[in-house]
C-alpha cells in the first residue's frame, strides 16, 4: 500500500462541539426541534473547529474508470457510456453537472481509469492504465496500479482543495462499477453477493443474477470470501481504479482535516474500504443518502452510518451528495444565524 | 362554511405530465435513477401547466393563533411565547426567518387569532378573536369565526401569490396548537388520542399524560368522537384560528392553482381537514417531510402522502418544508437543465 495512506487524520475537536451543543440549545426554538440540522451543525462545527461552520465552499470531485469484468455482461448500458459521460460532464449536461452549476460550486471531473486512449478536455487525467482487466479471469489490477489509483485520489483532492474547501463532495462514474463494488463489499463484510448485488443501471432479473454468480465465483477463484481479506489482496483482485481513487481521496481529505459528504453505494464502498485502512478517517466522513441500489444499506450499517435521507437515488457521479449540500448549509444558516432566547426576549420553558 | 370553500380546484394537466414523463426518460442518465426527484419535477409540470417547472418563488405563509386549553397545561412552553415569536419573525432572528432569507423568498406573518391586544409590527392583523376558547370547557370558536378563520387564510394566500408563485410554502405558530391539531385529527379519523398525542414542543411523559386525557374528554364532551363528524363541528369545537387559516389558504392556493408545500403536523391536519371539505384539493399538496411529532405519521397515511424526507424535525413554522424547497428547486433544475442522450451523443441501453 501507498506509504502515506495510514497516516493518522485529526480527531473532531471537542471543545467546539461542546460549545455548538451549547448554542443550539440557547437558539429560539424548542431544544432538538431541528433533529438532524442540530446533529449537522455541531458535527461540523467540530470538524472545522469554529464556532460558525459552514458548507459553502463545497468542490465536487468525480472519479472515472472503466472495468474489464462489464464484458461479462454485467451492466445495462455498453462500456464507451463512461467516456461519453465524461465528455457530458464536461459540457455540462450530465446531472451532477447541473448541479455544481446550481449549488455554486466547482467540478473537478478525474479520468483515473477509463479506456479513453487520448485526454478529455476538461477533464484531468491521471491513470495507471486503461480500464481494469477482467476479474474474471484474473486480478483486476497489480499491487503497483493499486498504488497509483490511490495517488490518483489523493492528488485530486489537493488540487480540489487548494483554493479552500468547507468540505468537499465525491462522486463517481464507471460501466461495470457496481460489480466490482459489489465484489469489494462482499470480501470486506463476508456477506454473500445475493445479499449485495443489485441492478445498478437497472439489469433485468437474468442480468441480476449473471452478476451475482459472476461475483460469487471470483470471490472464490481470487479466495477473499471471508472478511478476513487482507483489504490490499481485496482491491487488487476486484477493485476499480475510481473505486481506489475515492479511498484515497477519502483518506486524504480526512488527513487534512476536510469533511467528505459521502454518496451512494459505490462511494460508501470506498468509505468502507478506506476505513478498514486507516480507522481514523471515520469521523470525516458525513453520510448524504440511502441510495436504491440494493447494497447500500448493508454498507451503511457496517460504517455505522444514517444519511441524512433516502429520495430513491442510484444515479452516482456525487449528485445524491451534491442534492444534501443545501441540507447542510441550511443547518449551517441557523446555527450561525438564528436569535437566542435571551436576545430576542423569548420565555423559556415552564418547566 | 364559507361560500368559496367548496369550489372546484383545476386538475393537473396530464398531457403535460405526459410530456415530462418522457423527458425524464430522455436524459442521460439510467430511467428512474433520480428517483423521487423525477416524480417532484413531473408534478410540478403537470400543475404548472409547462414544459419547464419551476419552485424559484415561493413565498412563505406562516399563520399564528393562541389557544385558550392551553391554560389546561398542555405546552412546554407558556402563552406569552406564540407573541414574543411573531416579533422573533418580524425582526428576522427566528428559524423560518434565516430560511427565508437563505432561500430568498418572502415570508409572510399573518396574526389569524394570537392573544396580543395591539398589531405587530411587520405582522398582518385579520382575526375574528383573541385566541380560542378552552375547548375543555365549551366550543373553541363559533360558526361565524371558523368562516372568518377561513377568510383570513383566503386573503393572506391572495396577497402572497399576488406578485406570482410557483408554489407557497404554509407554516404555523401557536403554544397549544397541537393539542387542537390532535383533536382535529382524533375526530377527523376516528383514532383515539392516545395514538396521536405527541409531545409537542417537549412535553414530558406526566404532560403528554394531560394532553391525552384533555382530548379525549373534549371529544366526548362535544360528541365528535368518530369519522363521522362533521368538519364545521369539529372545527368549531376543537379547532385553531391558524390552523382554519391554514385550511382555507390551502383550498384557496389549490383553487388558484399554485401548489402548496406542507409542512409538518398542524399544517398536515389542515390539509387532512381541506380534503374532507373540498377533495378537489389534494393533487396540489406536496409534502415535504414526517415530522417527530407523533400523530403526524397517522396523517399522512390518511392523505395518502409520502413526503419528500424526515429530518426528525419538530419545529412548524413551516421550517420543514422550507427545508425542502431546495430539493424541489434541484428537481426542476435537473428537469429543465440536462443533456438529452441524443444532444450528448450518450449511448442508450444495451438491450
Amino acid at each position: 500500500m501507498a506509504d502515506w495512506i495510514g497516516s493518522s487524520c485529526p480527531a473532531p475537536s471537542e471543545a467546539h462541539a461542546k460549545l455548538a451543543l451549547q448554542r443550539q440549545a440557547s437558539l429560539t426554538k424548542p431544544a432538538g426541534s431541528l433533529g438532524d440540522l442540530e446533529r449537522l451543525a455541531i458535527d461540523l462545527a467540530a470538524l472545522q473547529r469554529t464556532d460558525r461552520p459552514s458548507a459553502i465552499r463545497a468542490p465536487i470531485v468525480i472519479f472515472a474508470g472503466d472495468h474489464g469484468v462489464a464484458a461479462k455482461g454485467v451492466s445495462a448500458y455498453p462500456t464507451e457510456v463512461t467516456v461519453q459521460m465524461l465528455h457530458n460532464f464536461a459540457s455540462g449536461g450530465a446531472a451532477i453537472s447541473v448541479l455544481a452549476r446550481e449549488l455554486g460550486v466547482p467540478l473537478l471531473v478525474v479520468d483515473a481509469g477509463t479506456l479513453s486512449e487520448h485526454p478529455i478536455p476538461g477533464v484531468v487525467t491521471d491513470k495507471p492504465r486503461r480500464g481494469t482487466r477482467d476479474f474474471s479471469e484474473g486480478v483486476a489490477l497489480t499491487a503497483a496500479e493499486v498504488v497509483q489509483a490511490l495517488g490518483c485520489g489523493r492528488r485530486a483532492l489537493g488540487q480540489a482543495i487548494a483554493e479552500g474547501a468547507d468540505l468537499v463532495i465525491l462522486g463517481d462514474m464507471g460501466i461495470g462499477n457496481t460489480t466490482s463494488a459489489a465484489a469489494i463489499a462482499c470480501a470486506l463484510t463476508g456477506r454473500r453477493p445475493e445479499m449485495v448485488v443489485g441492478s445498478g443501471t437497472g439489469l433485468d432479473d437474468a442480468g441480476c443474477e449473471r452478476k451475482t454468480r459472476v461475483i460469487r465465483q471470483a470471490l472464490v477463484f481470487h479466495r477473499i470470501e471471508g472478511p478476513a481479506s487482507k483489504v490490499e489482496d481485496v482491491l487488487s483482485a476486484v477493485g476499480g481504479l475510481e473505486i481506489i481513487a475515492l479511498m484515497g481521496a477519502i483518506i486524504s481529505s480526512a488527513q487534512h482535516g476536510v469533511p467528505v459528504l459521502i454518496d451512494g453505494f459505490i462511494v460508501s464502498v470506498a468509505a468502507l474500504a478506506a476505513l478498514r485502512i486507516n480507522p481514523s478517517c471515520r469521523p470525516w466522513m458525513i453520510f448524504s443518502h440511502r441510495s436504491a441500489e440494493r447494497g447500500h444499506q448493508l454498507v451503511l450499517e457496517e460504517l455505522q452510518a444514517r444519511p441524512i435521507f433516502d429520495l430513491g437515488l442510484r444515479l452516482g457521479e456525487g449528485s445524491g451528495a451534491a442534492l444534501a449540500l443545501p441540507i447542510l448549509r441550511l443547518a449551517c444558516a441557523l446555527h450561525n444565524g438564528m436569535a437566542t432566547f435571551d436576545e430576542a426576549s423569548v420565555s423559556g420553558r415552564i418547566a
